[in-house]
């Protein structure tokens, strides 16, 4: 029986089931009387602070060789968890409707993650996930009960085959636990390609298939399962020969990332001797290391938003500066940092912010919205700017549409430098400003966006859903998302050859450049500058050092100038 | 005092104001006994029936000289009334809830009016107008009130000056009673550009300010008002010079209206000898004739969703094959006659379908929704096929992005012919195939997409959208909605020259056409085909018959070049 999912991290692997119960307790509904209500809110307090305790002293004891993507993932449960929101509007539930306090807490939970849920950044989407996995690690403490027991599991099975975790969703504390075993994959009926069980699967190299919707009732323990991490494959019983198939396939697959991680050093020139530069997007300041270890040549893109989360108030100017001075001192003076300010709009909501309009993504977005909050603004860029003197910073506008906004933001740089200046603080010598060109205006007429700026960033996720008028994430027309369509890639074109002009960087930051089908496909579009989740950068690189530009830059031309559909296995070939 | 609205029909008007009472009545609420409701619903059915005879009768006694658009209107409302729906639910209240039958019906009203004024579409959200002005119409007859008393008004005040009507809303019915006292200008509190207030006002060429919120608690009976439908402005107690200046302004603009309406029936050719079609959009089979009437060459844009909307059945085969062959013989073996399949989607609801997209703009949208639903497309091209013998038809499809689009279009439109030949009917012996373009993808690379159409239509109301990703509905944004954007205007200008170059026509059909404050910039794009709403037909032949194309090529092909913001002012002095 082959099933199928979405295959969030790469590899083969051979295993036992091993099916893990359901993630969510049952949780008991009663209602108390008046007089236990205080005693009620009491016990969730006190529910509340062991977990945190215990998610501060996992971190902090993490083993020498956990996976580097840990720590940031943990912080994320942590920052949850310590939100004052969640203790107080669930105490709010107790008090007015007296639901014990595990129903009290499980119906907040389920608020926030259905609030996550709607949102229309995939990223933010996927933080659903997350909050039910802080929801249940308190449920779990609150009932004594254990969510794995994982105690009396050996290593591997009396075959020697090891084990394949098969759950409802995994979460990243669990994830710890799990990694002790050496399980071979995980297969989970939740999650997305930017879930926490996919990001950690991914540092760690082991396969995983996610999304299977109801895997746990197709699978039974024990059973012997292939995983096909590349595919979203998962194969329940194969055939002796199927077996054999896979096996094969999977001594090739460790011959390669062995491999590959040996060049983890080696600089990213191609054959006919072009320079790429392979950047990380990270979403968390820890994921900095990470993007070293994978031997990045700087941050490509760091998401701001998650400081901006699921919180009462906005961060402060300092508690900002310190976000962005560790990655800019982590990545040391001669590795550019690119920053990208608050992407937030009217469907993802800064705390209990509602959703108003007909089309968010054709709404307040962005830069759009920042500069309808210059407080807010002014506040982020005084942040950079005193962290600007601990690396160096690269500013990225999001959503510029109009010359008039970059206009406007360089008033608010220059109110911001004037400020800090007077103040006494030191600002870098060198900071540089450039915009995403990720709406279709931007990049068909770039040239007066160029001399204001000093670089760009293509973000080929919602470029491609502009220019297509296709919402990715609706299900009716996602089968029209096309990240080859000609009209896409003459504008990733005309952006770089623009850029060329002009004598301005230009980088890919989407899910294109992270994607190895599309590798050779961008160099052959002149890029130089590639941006993607950390753990790509090997493949990628790999792909550059066997590439010749000229060759794939002819090979591109021709069917662009026809505006013709490009054939990707030639180009690839 | 100044008052600020928009201006849907243009000209100066100076007169004494009229306030008329408000529009909807002042509805009885109470619940009626178990034993009443039969008695209720048949009150509900005797008025809904005596309403739609009244509505009739004026339909069919409309004075020779009532303008031309009024008809249409009346339709509108006839099928508003006629919906099966409007009574059978209505009813449902009257049983389920109880209330009085006046009670339910503005109950069921409100909910209609609310549905259609969710509507993504301009003009389809302005119909909640024309549910309002149905319902009130009923409510009026079971009250035995009516709503405007203009028995005792004389045609003109005491010292000559004409009246002016100030209003909540103004039914087209009426609207006719009001022109039989010669009204000088309507300004109202309700309605927008597309309102059936404003296209009325538009054809009997007076002045109308609507969208002005609560004119009527600012203005008192009597009091002088002077009306500038140009510029959007009522100004109350005007002192004399500011009367003096308007006087002029008034009597300048009758002269030239009435040049224009002599030059009807010239051609539109440019001073160097260039001829420009200009067609006319309309929205019902009734207006062709108000399109002839104006002097458009073809009809450049019929929208065929009035005969889908609001009702419980999909339109038959024949019924829609009656529609088309209307407008197909009012223009005539001579004049294109371009209907637009229909473009509907899930925000934009055949009966009761919910809206589900996050971003109904980048969802599951006309041609979209017409692929997704091949039986009722079938229909529709079948109808479209069996007219075609009657002019020259030329089919539209909405919101293409992809090729393979077009292929599917092409395989249907095959597979119509043959059924239709099979079953012996005849087809026309050219009918031609177009698509809009009004979603970037298809604008940057358009070549492939002409190869294998015989025409194409730029809809700029949605291009601007996309290009821009700004909801020109959505106030947050609206003010970044520009419709001179130098990527928008690279669009229309790389659209007409390979349009030239493959041979193949190029028609704009968005707001920007019939507006003249654009003329002399799209003719500079080179564009040699407007489609627009036929009032505005004279107007703006006026401006072409005056302009110099190369003059104007040459001052907008400059800017085009560098992508800098053009000077409007420049081009059209």
């Amino acid at each position: 029986m082959a099933l199928h999912g979405k295959g969030v991290a790469k590899g083969i692997a051979i295993g036992h089931a091993v099916i893990m119960g359901a993630a969510l307790l049952e949780v008991k509904h009663h209602l108390v009387s008046v007089d236990d209500i205080e005693s009620e809110c009491t016990r969730l307090d006190q529910a509340l602070q062991a977990v945190a305790a215990d998610l501060d002293y996992i971190k902090n004891n993490l083993p020498e060789d956990a996976p580097i993507e840990l720590a940031p993932v943990l912080t994320v449960h942590s920052l949850l968890l310590a939100d004052p929101m969640l203790a107080s509007e669930t105490k709010q539930i107790i008090r007015t409707h007296r639901y014990n306090a595990e129903w009290a807490l499980s119906t907040q939970g389920q608020m926030l993650a259905s609030q996550f849920g709607q949102m229309e950044d995939e990223y933010l989407r996927e933080r659903a996930s997350d909050v039910n996995q802080v929801i249940e690690r308190v449920l779990s403490f609150m009932s004594g009960v254990k969510s794995f027991d994982l105690k009396n599991l050996p290593a591997t099975c009396e075959d020697d085959f090891p084990f394949i975790v098969v759950a409802h969703d995994i979460s990243p504390a669990d994830m710890l636990n799990l990694r002790e075993k050496h399980f071979a994959a995980f297969i989970t009926d939740a999650g997305g390609p930017t879930s926490h069980t996919a990001i950690v699967a991914r540092s760690m190299h082991v396969p995983a298939v996610v999304g299977m919707k109801n895997v746990r009732s197709l699978v039974r323990d024990r059973e012997i399962l292939i995983v096909d991490g590349d595919e979203g494959l998962v194969i329940v019983n194969p055939s002796p020969l199927i077996l054999e198939q896979y096996r094969q396939k999977q001594r090739q697959y460790q011959t390669e990332r062995e491999f590959l991680l040996l060049q983890k050093d080696e600089p990213a020139v191609t054959v006919d001797g072009v320079h790429i530069e392979l950047e990380a997007n990270i979403e968390l300041p820890e994921e900095a290391d990470a993007a070293l270890e994978m031997g990045a040549t700087g941050i490509g893109l760091y998401r701001s938003e998650f400081l901006f989360m699921n919180r009462e108030t906005l961060p402060s100017e300092q508690e900002q500066y310190e976000a962005y001075s560790h990655v800019l001192k982590t990545m040391g003076m001669d590795k550019p940092v690119t920053i990208r300010t608050l992407d937030i709009g009217s469907d993802k909501t800064l705390h209990n912010e509602a959703t108003v309009a007909v089309n968010p993504a054709l709404g307040l977005r962005a830069v759009r919205y920042c500069l309808a909050h210059p407080e807010m603004f002014l506040t982020q860029l005084r942040a950079l700017l005193r962290a600007s003197v601990h690396g160096r910073l690269r500013i990225l506008i999001p959503m510029i549409s109009h010359l008039h906004e970059v206009y406007e933001v360089k008033r608010y740089l220059t109110q911001a430098q004037n400020e800090l200046m007077s103040e006494g603080y030191a600002i870098g010598e060198k900071v540089e400003l450039g915009a995403m060109v990720e709406i279709p205006a931007i990049a068909i007429a770039i040239e007066p966006f160029l001399k204001e700026l000093d670089f760009v960033s293509i973000g080929t996720n919602d470029l491609i859903q502009y220019t297509l008028a296709v919402d990715r994430v609706d299900d009716e027309v996602v089968s029209l998302y096309d990240s080859v369509h000609p009209a896409v890639l003459r504008l990733i074109h005309n952006t770089i050859q623009a850029g060329d002009r002009a004598g301005k960087p230009v980088c890919v930051c989407g899910e294109m450049a992270g994607d190895t089908n599309y590798t050779k496909l961008l160099l052959g579009l002149g890029l130089k500058s590639f941006s993607m989740h950390p753990a790509h950068i090997p493949e990628v690189k790999q792909i550059v050092r066997h590439a010749h530009t000229n060759v794939l830059r002819t090979r591109v031309a021709r069917t662009l100038n026809h505006g013709e559909i490009i054939d990707l296995d030639a180009v690839n070939a």
